[in-house]
């Protein structure tokens, strides 16, 4: 998590204080079920809520140095600064009930803002959709031209993908919000599952199913494989960005703001630096997903390999993912766009992309598709190499003659049909969930 | 996918015979919606059908090598067989829509039957569970002896683990059940989406929303980070076995059957030797996710960049997870299980396990946690070194003596209240879905 | 290995055949060592050679599904085929000196083979950097025109970088070979390091330092991550491949060989599919990095985790590096390169790559950069947007024309000058090793 | 880079004052390179250095807010203090000959800090193993009991594993310390190859054979490869440790510090906890190897995705190696051996690892390898069971009897002689390079 990529909220989410009063946030919720369960005596947590504590993160991590275990010393500071009442915090619980069950709120949260930020993104592609619903467009297969789509249709490809992604991260953001409040190998030895759920209810938490010492790990790297599909549907329309500005291409830009350089040499360039910026960020999103799926594998009832990739990639992965979709979203609000850039595109072909038409047209009157095939490919290829333009060579060619009319020739040179379904693509993009 | 690893299915289901059938099948389909639709002559597919063509791949590859597109080949290919009426099949269409719509067909199939190869590998599961609900034996964390569970808790996590994964592995199913009869770039300009929708649910696909000249990648990539999941699971379980297995542990181990050999060397040993393999294929799975979504990112309407990575990695991985499916159920209805090794592991520790006992009855009793922690870690770190057991040193501490009576910390040294809720977790696991 | 991807040589080098071949030489290179230390009788090697065995794979696979262990099924048939002398072989041997002995045999094969192939990709390129030295071409950062290059430099680089890899391949290929013939847990205690220098020797290879059971695994991570540094070098080729051969950039293209079809829609296209292709298959090469890795961490002398992870990726990767490089070779020497489309796109900037020429000339003047560049811009900005060229602009410009002549405005306006070093550049690549 | 996995050097080296110091080092090695040229006035550099600059990391970026470019920030705010001689600074050169010649600066330390402590590493296992050389423990293969070894030669393992990546490390740090001062697209077109080596060769760097816009990415993912295999050598030393530690085994076990807690629940426990933690941060620091190989493949003469990347994995991944290190080196220093353990466990096999030396005599007397093994393991399996021991077993079997003597037998349970070689082993480590 470098500050350069780390939005404001994430910066606090996943900072020390937010860490150690999740940790307390935990401990607090487990003793007011246990309080309800007779165990602790009544109060005890107001009591400490009421102490308002003031954590000091290095005051823990001091004590750390000594106990090299980090819970211990936190409840060493906790009863340092609330006194004997603190002795009823953590009874038959085990370390990891608060580092996963803190885990999970902090992850949730984490979730829940990058779905928040999912949400604007779509917003964004949303509205560029409708605008562009019907802009005609070259599409490329292989970075060759092939056929006009619009550039609405485009976009409403990356905005399913997107909207794919959310419904799966939502689906991994229920899987995280799981916590464990069962004692040390799960078994709930000096604990209940009904003080459990009381605990982590307050939580917003639900329990896990069996835990071991430790929530399973495979919700964790579920989630992060969620993220690495929805980083990877902002690359692929980063990478489109990327193609479309470029310098032969011209038929879309980001936004290039005053004040804004591109190069310490050359003055007059405007380069796609926020969506090649997307493209890396993607890669570190996605290669959180094996050390992930290797954390799952833990040891009889946990080992601690996982704790210190979560560490790393807890923070980095939700605080990039955040960053990105605010990046994406305002790369997508801010794109300026070509129409007649698109539009000059379209026609450098000369129609070669009506080839198909003129393809089913004579199969159509009888012709077996490779022999037409062979015979389209012909006046398209005398184009292609500067010939003539492929709609005259088609009327001098006297096989094609032989089966269509110019007047038939001309009819299969039709953008308006060609784009005819476009709107209604649109629309199932649109109005999907 | 190499044969020691493949399911006789597997090899069949990804045979090029099986993948230009389904060529045919999504050909046909299409061109029965087109028969609906009135573009081409009603009874065009049922004629092509009554002449049970025999598709020959060996000829399909000669002609490609002068094609270089393996769609054409096909499409020459069939109209060698089935003569003039093969003039109607793919009109209008590219070869994406055959080709994305068969492999749907194909990864569906697959998907299916590992979901029903993990419904198996569940109800064996959940057997063993029930068999072991209550056979105690010691839970380790960090591979140290800690507290006691039963079997069944430990297997029912890795149950509880399994449904999970299926969960993911059903969704993801539903996601690649799609695909695609749109044209060269997605916009129907020479079909409609009514002819889609008709030969897609003939093959029992639904549409995808927006295409591009493909279907979207995402789904695929959803599918592979699925099944990495699921094998991340199986690999957890493994791992387990190889330390039950371990000389010293003797807990359980894998069956070993008549005539099997151990080593070329040493003939009394028994390997955990399917547990191992599991862990390696478990590599391997995860091993496609990477790729899979690096594959998302395809430039503008299409690039075929995607294509060999699936070519290699959609037979590989759907094999692989079959193979290791079937592998891991008979693994565990096969697993030998040494109750007595257990109860003797449980013993050998001395109580050590029932300190958390200890302590919280001196906790409740009003001593400061920190400082009960001490007074028992003292009692425990003798015993550990061999000096009394842990119950008499307790006994013999006045400062333990000072808080409670020999009567409380015999109560403390209680294995049924310590696995007092067992039960109740294994039945959260057999009842999830 | 699919068909598909697997050159003739990989096929067969891989085959069941050969790797039981293989695993005969080493048993017999082994026996030869052992007739020299006395332990067998002279000429037992030479007397079972002579008979020319004739290993039948299916019997011996046939055999292991009662054994299931695939070395004592080997010995098995050895002894059904070559009599009692087979009593001598694998005296005091474990599987895995076999087992990994043939593997080394099998991957430095390989690798010659893919370095051999790597010195005909470098001639390939080599031919076209010299062909290419001085042709202009635009260079571009961010897919943005940026200053001129020359073709040949854009080549040198591709081809310092594959010179780089073949470098670090070799490297691995003397780490991979290496063998091992030191009994069950690497101690020789029924071997001496004499007999086994003696037999690897004859096997063209280096002895393990200190083997466990097997050699160490990270000899083979490294291989594979050579490989993988190998495959992104043509990855890097293949990419730019298809940007030149984009519609609009139509710089250079993929050879086009008469009867390829380039759609099955679209006649006329011409598409960079041998660089997509690469693209793919790069990223299956460099999946195999990360099980490589996954490797390396064995229990103890050795589990068998890595074995079926190596089954897969020994011959997936090696044949797929192999295609790879026959690929790249044929791409590189059949590239069509467009010098006019090159000098179309130098020309469509009107000179802006000037800029940081007449930049340089102000600050050399004395402005300060900072305000130099504002100037510079102002006129490129202009020009950028349609109004002028950047030469009239700067002439027109009272702000340049206090600093800079009209003279010396052009003589920032010059090609010669900006690619005076490019044929020192590509001699550079050339000298290389 | 999270301070609890961050060294103090590597906290410094990676600082923002750090990169800008270094950043100002360069341009003053070009700008002195340039006085030498002429093209500069002499004396420029030294009178910048004589103002000693406090560059202000925060006035920087605030810069970089409306530029939206990092260098030309930079550039600015050194103006501001350095006044007009600074116009003499970056003369001709882009961004990244600032950026990829400092960052090999800075990475070329990184790695010497990190070459260093492989050393410090060295020397501990290299002390470890002369000390253990003749300490005998039972071999394990598949984690059951096979033949003895020594935990030297276990450790020399280690040791030659670690010289083995020190090698790579080593060959990836002279790759890395590779700069470029050659303009815009790297052709030098407003600087010379002198001035590039001379600037360079003051910064203790060489030149990039062929730059683009930047040095090749491959040199950047050769290094995290090095980096990845140095790491996954120290996961497989703290696997083992684990294991070791398992309360079963109870071979060695990592230092306990006074003070240090187990566990918040259980008093007593010792668990391995710094080897658990390095195998954690041997995924993370595996995970970088993809993505660095992804940003091998940059568009045409540079695109900026591999800039993000760099800004997370270069730090992370050189600063979490580094602490490994610390922290592997500390491991084995402190590594408490508990030889009575291992002989415990030698013992409990009753010499059943000497199944292979009495298989052997009984070959070397003529019976066929097979049958001797099926004779053999009947012994073993009834010992295995409980009955009898090993040798009585052997010594009762009238098959053995045919064929070996009673003192036959007993000759083959010698552990001296299963270990005479293990010395020479250990030497073989200790010598390498």
């Amino acid at each position: 998590m470098i500050p350069r990529y780390t939005p404001t909220d994430f910066a606090e989410l996943w900072s020390a204080d937010a860490r150690y009063a999740t940790w307390l946030e935990v401990e607090l919720a487990a003793c007011e079920a246990m309080e309800a369960d007779g165990r602790v005596p009544k109060g005890t947590a107001a009591e400490i809520r009421g102490k308002n504590l003031r954590l000091d993160s290095a005051r823990i991590e001091e004590i750390e140095k000594t106990t090299k275990h980090d819970v211990i010393a936190f409840l060493t500071h906790v009863e340092e600064l609330a006194g004997p009442s603190a002795r009823f915090l953590h009874l038959g619980m085990t370390s990891s009930d608060v580092l996963d069950s803190s885990l999970a709120v902090l992850l949730t949260r984490a979730t829940d803002k990058i779905l928040q930020r999912t949400d604007d993104y779509i917003v964004a592609l949303e509205s560029r959709v409708r605008e562009h619903r019907m802009t005609p467009m070259i599409g490329r297969s292989h970075g060759i031209h092939a056929e006009p789509v619009t550039f609405g249709v485009v976009l409403a490809g990356h905005l399913a993908e997107a909207k794919r992604a959310r419904t799966r991260l939502r689906a991994a953001r229920e899987e995280i919000a799981v916590g464990k409040i069962a004692g040390a190998v799960g078994t709930y030895a000096h604990l209940t599952p009904e003080i459990e759920r009381h605990a982590l209810s307050a939580l917003g938490l639900h329990f896990e199913t069996v835990s071991t010492q430790v929530v399973a790990r495979d919700r964790h790297a579920a989630l992060f494989s969620a993220m690495a599909l929805l980083a990877a549907s902002i690359e692929r329309l980063a990478t489109n960005v990327r193609h479309w500005q470029r310098t032969e291409v011209a038929e879309a830009e980001e936004r290039f703001t005053a004040g804004q350089k591109g190069s310490s040499a050359m003055p007059h360039k405007r380069n796609p630096i926020l969506s090649e910026n997307l493209c890396g960020l993607a890669r570190v999103v996605r290669a959180a997903v094996v050390p992930a799926l290797e954390d799952v594998a833990l040891w009889h009832e946990r080992d601690i390999s996982h704790s210190s990739v979560e560490r790393m990639i807890a923070p980095d992965v939700t605080a990039t993912m955040a960053f990105m979709l605010d990046r994406a979203r305002g790369l997508v609000e801010g794109l300026v766009v070509y129409p007649k850039g698109m539009q000059k595109n379209l026609d450098r072909s000369g129609g070669l992309f009506f080839s198909e038409g003129v393809l089913l047209a004579m199969v159509k009157k009888g012709r077996p598709r490779q022999a037409a095939y062979e015979i389209v490919q012909r006046s398209a290829m005398r184009a292609f190499s500067g010939d003539g333009t492929f709609r005259e060579n088609l009327k001098s060619d006297s096989d094609v003659l032989a089966v269509l009319t110019g007047a038939e020739i001309d009819e299969a040179f039709s953008l308006d049909h060609a784009l005819a379904h476009c709107g209604a693509i649109c629309d199932r993009a649109l109005v999907m969930g």
